[in-house]
C-alpha cells in the first residue's frame, strides 16, 4: 500500500472556470468542496480578472432592456450565470433556471459586477452565509476594507455587505467591488443620509434614485430596501421593549414621522423597481421593524411589516425582479418555526435571509453563538441566507478575529442547516473527517476541517511532536487506551455477511484468540 | 430621579443559606440570578464549610439504611436537600418532592460531600451544564484542578465530572470534592482500570464495587457507569464508521470480547445498587454506544442500548436509587427529536443527560459552538443536562480559556433551553437586560451578561473613554444616528390608551412638534 499525501488546493471546472477546493487525503480519497474565496493573488488596483465581461457584452450587443436572472429564466434562457451556480452546487442547470423562474431562489449578479463568481440563495440549494464590512464613524481606511473583505471570503462568506457610513464611502465601494468575487450588498439608504447631512427628513424618493443609480452602476449586487415600514405600523413600535433596531427601519419610520406621509420606498416601489431592472440589482426587502430583543419578537409590527413584503414581493416578481426578504433578528428558539412558515406563505417562498436570530438576550461578548443556534434551526427549516453576527454584536466593531469567530460559527449553522435538510452530499465531508478521525489520519482531519490551520494549532498545544500526527492515538485518551482502536478489533471480528448465531460463534472464537494474542488493542504505529 | 449604583454581588437567602447572585440596576430593578461559584475565600487545606454535616448526622443517628433523595421523597419525607433547590429553583418544595419521587428529577447529594450546595437535575427544572476536568497521563497537578473546579463553577458549571486517569487519582479527587460546591461526577470504570495496569480482561465486579466503595466515602455524588454495553450489541458496532468511541463503552466491549461473557456491570447492577444506596450517589448510566459521528447517529447499537438503560432505570428505581441517562455524542440536528422522544419513553422520564450532540462533524477546533447548537435545541425539548464540549475536543487538552469557552456556549444552551420551554422567570433576565439596552445603561447590561468583564472589556476596545459607557449611542451607528433613539420619540408619541383614530391624529400633531422642534432625535447625553 502507497501512502499518499493529504493535500488541499484549488482547482477550477469546465470552461466557466468553476472554483473548487480539492481536498485529496492520504488514502486516496478525493472530496471537492465550495470555494468562495476567488482569484489569488490578483492586484488591488487592477481588481479581480472580469469574468462576466463576454457574457454582459453579449445581452447589452443585442439591446435587452431587463437584465434579470428571473427575465431569463422565465423566457426559458439558461445563462451562463444558471449554469456556473449549477456546476458549484452540483445540480442541474434546467433545476436553476426553474427555481430562479419560480422566484424560489436569485442569482445576485449586477451586470456591472463583471468581477463575480455567481452564487445562488434558495432553500433548495446549500444555505449561505453573509458577512458584513465596513467603516464606521471611527476608523478606516480603503485598504483595511479590501483586507476586511478578503479576509471574509477566505473564511467562507458567500456574500457580503458593505455597510460603509463615513467618508469616502463611494471609493470605498468601488476597490471592494473590482476585488470582489461574492455578491456585495449595501444598504443605499445610509449613503442618501450621508447626501442629507444626515437629517432622515430631508430625504425623497429623486435622491435615493440617485443613489441606487451610483451604487447599481458601480456594480452592487443587492440592495437592501426598507420598503415595508408603512406609516401605520409605526405606532405599532411604541410599546416594544427594543422599539426600532435596524437602521434602515428608523431611518424611515422618522421620516414618516416628519412628514406624516406613508414611505416613498413603499409609494415609490415600482420606479425602483425600474432602476433594478436594467442592472439586475436584487432586492433584499429590509425588514425595518424587526424585533431587537426576545420581548418582542413575532409582534404586530413585524408581522404587519412581513405582509407588505409579501406584497412588494409580487410587485417586484411583476417587474421581473429578482427578490429576497430579511428576517429577525431576536427570536426565542419555540417561535423560530412561526417566522419561517409564515415567511414561506406570505413571500411566495421566496429565499428569506435572517440576521442570525438570537435565541437569548444576555449573552454579549458571545452572540455569534447565541445567533449561530437560532440560524443553524432556521436554516434546517428553509431559511436560505444567514447574515452573520460577531462575538462584539451590540458592544462595538468587530475586528479580523471577530469576523473568522463570526464566520467559523455561521458555517457550522449553515452546514448543520444543509445535513439536517438532507441536502445531497452535504454530510460527505463529516463522513470523510469521521473515516480520518476513526483511522488517526490526522492530516487528513486537519484538510477536511472548516478551519485546517486552527485545528491544527490545537492539536499540537498538547501534542508538538510531528510523530504525533501519525500516532494511533490522541491526546485524550492517550497512547494506552484507545476507543477507537478496539472497534478496530470488533470490526475484524465480525464478517459482513454472518448470520447472528454465526456471529455469536465468531465472538467466542474471536475472544478466545484474542486473549491468546496477548489481549493488547493498542498497535505500534508504524512509521510512514 | 435618584441614579442608583448599577452593583452584582453575592447573597443568600433562608436559613439555609442558598446563594444568589444579586443584580441591583441603575433603575432600581433587582434581579436574583442562579448561582454556582459556592462559598468564596475558603482555605484549600480547610476546604469549604460543611453545610450538609447536621442533616446527614441526623439521619445516620436515626439509623438509616437508605439515604437516597428518592426512598425520603417516597416517604413523603421534604428533605433539606428539596427544600434547598426548592429556593434556588423558585418552586414549591412539595413540587420539588413530586419530580424526585417520580424519577424525573435527581439531587445528585453523596452523604459523604458534605459541602455541596444541592442542586436538581430534571427537565421540569432550569437546565443544567455540566464540565469535565481531570489530569489526563500528561501533566497536572492537584493545584491545578483545584484551580480547574473554582473556574469551571465560576463559569456556571452547575457539576463536575473528575476524569483523571493519571496517578494521584484518589488524592487529587479528594481535593477536589472537599472544595467543591457543585455534585462531583466520575467515570469509576477508569480507576478500576488502573488497579489492573490497563488490561480491561482482568476487571471484575469485586475490584469495581472495591473502587465504588472508595469513591463514595469520598463523596463522589454521580457514577457514570457502562451497563448497557451488553455482549449482543457490541457486534452492531462493527459496520459504524467510528466504531465505539466511549472510553468506558470501549473498556466494557473489550471484556466482553476477551470473557465472552455479558458485561458484568449488567449482570451485577442490583449489587451496584445496594452500594449506590447507601450513600446516596446516584447513577449516570453512561452511553456506551454512543455515536462518534453523524452517520453513526440514531443507530441499531446506540437504540438497543437504550433499551437496555431503561430496563436498568426500573431496577435501579425499584431499589430506591436515583438515576439519569446519558445520551449522545454526535446527532445531525433533523435525528435530535428521536433521541429525546425515546429516551423520555424508555427510560420513563428519568432525566437525559447529553454530550452535545455535536450537529457537524467538520468543525474541530469549533466544536463548541457546533454541539451548543444540538445542545440547544434537545435541552428545548426535555434535556435535563447537558455535558459541555470545549473549541479543543477531539484535538487536545483543555485549557482554561477553553474551559471558559466551553462553558459560555452551553450556558447560552441551557438559557436558550429554559427560554423555549417556558420556564417561569427564565426570560427576566434577558428582558431586563433588553431594557438597559435600549436606555443605553451599559453598566447594567454588563452586569446582567453571562460574562460581565469580557462584555465591558470588549466595548472599552472600541470606546474606552468611561464617558462613553454612559452615552446614549453605542459603537455601531455612532452619536449622529441611533436606531433606540427614535422609538423613545415614538412612544413619547403614542399615548397607550389611545384608541386607532386618536393615534393617527396624534401621528399628525407631533410630526408637526417634532419638526417644529428641529427634528433632531439624538439627545446629548448628563452626565451623571
Amino acid at each position: 500500500m502507497t501512502t499518499k499525501t493529504s493535500t488541499r488546493c484549488r482547482i477550477t471546472k469546465s470552461d466557466l472556470k468553476v472554483p473548487f477546493v480539492e481536498v485529496s487525503l492520504s488514502n486516496g480519497e478525493r472530496l471537492e468542496l465550495y470555494d468562495t474565496e476567488g482569484p489569488q493573488g490578483c492586484d488591488v488596483q487592477t481588481g479581480l480578472p472580469k469574468r462576466r465581461k463576454e457574457w454582459i457584452a453579449e445581452r447589452e450587443a443585442r439591446g435587452d432592456q431587463c437584465f434579470t436572472q428571473l427575465h431569463y429564466a422565465r423566457k426559458n434562457i439558461i445563462t451562463p450565470e444558471m449554469r456556473f451556480v449549477a456546476i458549484r452546487e452540483n445540480v442541474d442547470p434546467e433545476f436553476v433556471r426553474t427555481e430562479i423562474a419560480s422566484g424560489r431562489a436569485i442569482i445576485p449578479a449586477n451586470k456591472r459586477h463583471l468581477e463575480l463568481e455567481p452564487m445562488i440563495i434558495g432553500r433548495k440549494f446549500l444555505c449561505k452565509v453573509n458577512a458584513n464590512i465596513g467603516n464606521s464613524a471611527v476608523h478606516s481606511s480603503i485598504d483595511d476594507e479590501v483586507e476586511k473583505m478578503r479576509w471574509s471570503v477566505r473564511w467562507g462568506a458567500d456574500t457580503l455587505m458593505d455597510l460603509s457610513t463615513g467618508e469616502r464611502i463611494k471609493e470605498t465601494r468601488e476597490w471592494i467591488i473590482r476585488n470582489c468575487p461574492v455578491p456585495v450588498g449595501t444598504v443605499p439608504i445610509y449613503e442618501a443620509l450621508e447626501r442629507v447631512n444626515g437629517r432622515p427628513e430631508k430625504l425623497d424618493i429623486e435622491l435615493f434614485l440617485d443613489v441606487l443609480a451610483e451604487q447599481a452602476e458601480q456594480g452592487v449586487d443587492y440592495f437592501t430596501i426598507h420598503s415595508g415600514v408603512r406609516l401605520p405600523y409605526i405606532p405599532m413600535t411604541a410599546k416594544r421593549t427594543t422599539g426600532i433596531v435596524s437602521r434602515g427601519g428608523s431611518i424611515m419610520a422618522k421620516w414618516c414621522l416628519s412628514h406624516h406621509k406613508e414611505n416613498f420606498l413603499y409609494t415609490e416601489f415600482d420606479r425602483i423597481c425600474d432602476l433594478l431592472r436594467k442592472y439586475d440589482v436584487s432586492f433584499s426587502l429590509g425588514d425595518g421593524l424587526r424585533p431587537g430583543c426576545l420581548a418582542d419578537a413575532n409582534d404586530e409590527a413585524q408581522f404587519a411589516e412581513l405582509e407588505t413584503l409579501g406584497e412588494l414581493t409580487h410587485h417586484a416578481w411583476e417587474r421581473d425582479c429578482q427578490v429576497m426578504i430579511e428576517g429577525p433578528g431576536h427570536v426565542p428558539l419555540h417561535k423560530i418555526d412561526e417566522n419561517m412558515e409564515k415567511q414561506l406563505r406570505i413571500c411566495q417562498e421566496a429565499p428569506f435571509y435572517t440576521l442570525g436570530p438570537l435565541v437569548i438576550d444576555i449573552s454579549p461578548g458571545y452572540d455569534h453563538i447565541a445567533s449561530a443556534i437560532g440560524a443553524a434551526v432556521i436554516g434546517s427549516q428553509g431559511c436560505a441566507m444567514l447574515c452573520y453576527v460577531t462575538p462584539k454584536e451590540h458592544l462595538g466593531l468587530p475586528n479580523k478575529e471577530d469576523v473568522k469567530q463570526g464566520l467559523m460559527a455561521y458555517k457550522i449553522a449553515a452546514h448543520a442547516a444543509n445535513v439536517a435538510k438532507g441536502h445531497p452530499g452535504a454530510q460527505d465531508r463529516d463522513d470523510a473527517l469521521s473515516r480520518a478521525r476513526f483511522e488517526f489520519r490526522w492530516e487528513d482531519q486537519f484538510n477536511l476541517a472548516l478551519a485546517p490551520q486552527t485545528a491544527r494549532d490545537y492539536h499540537d498545544q498538547t501534542l508538538p511532536a510531528q510523530a504525533a500526527k501519525t500516532a494511533h492515538f490522541c491526546s485524550m485518551c492517550g497512547p494506552r487506551f484507545c476507543s477507537m482502536a478496539i472497534t478496530q478489533q470488533i470490526r475484524d471480528m465480525v464478517d459482513d455477511k454472518a448470520s447472528p448465531s454465526t456471529l455469536a460463534q465468531d465472538l467466542r472464537d474471536k475472544s478466545e484468540e484474542f486473549r491468546a494474542a496477548g489481549g493488547s488493542i493498542y498497535v505500534e504505529p508504524k512509521p510512514r
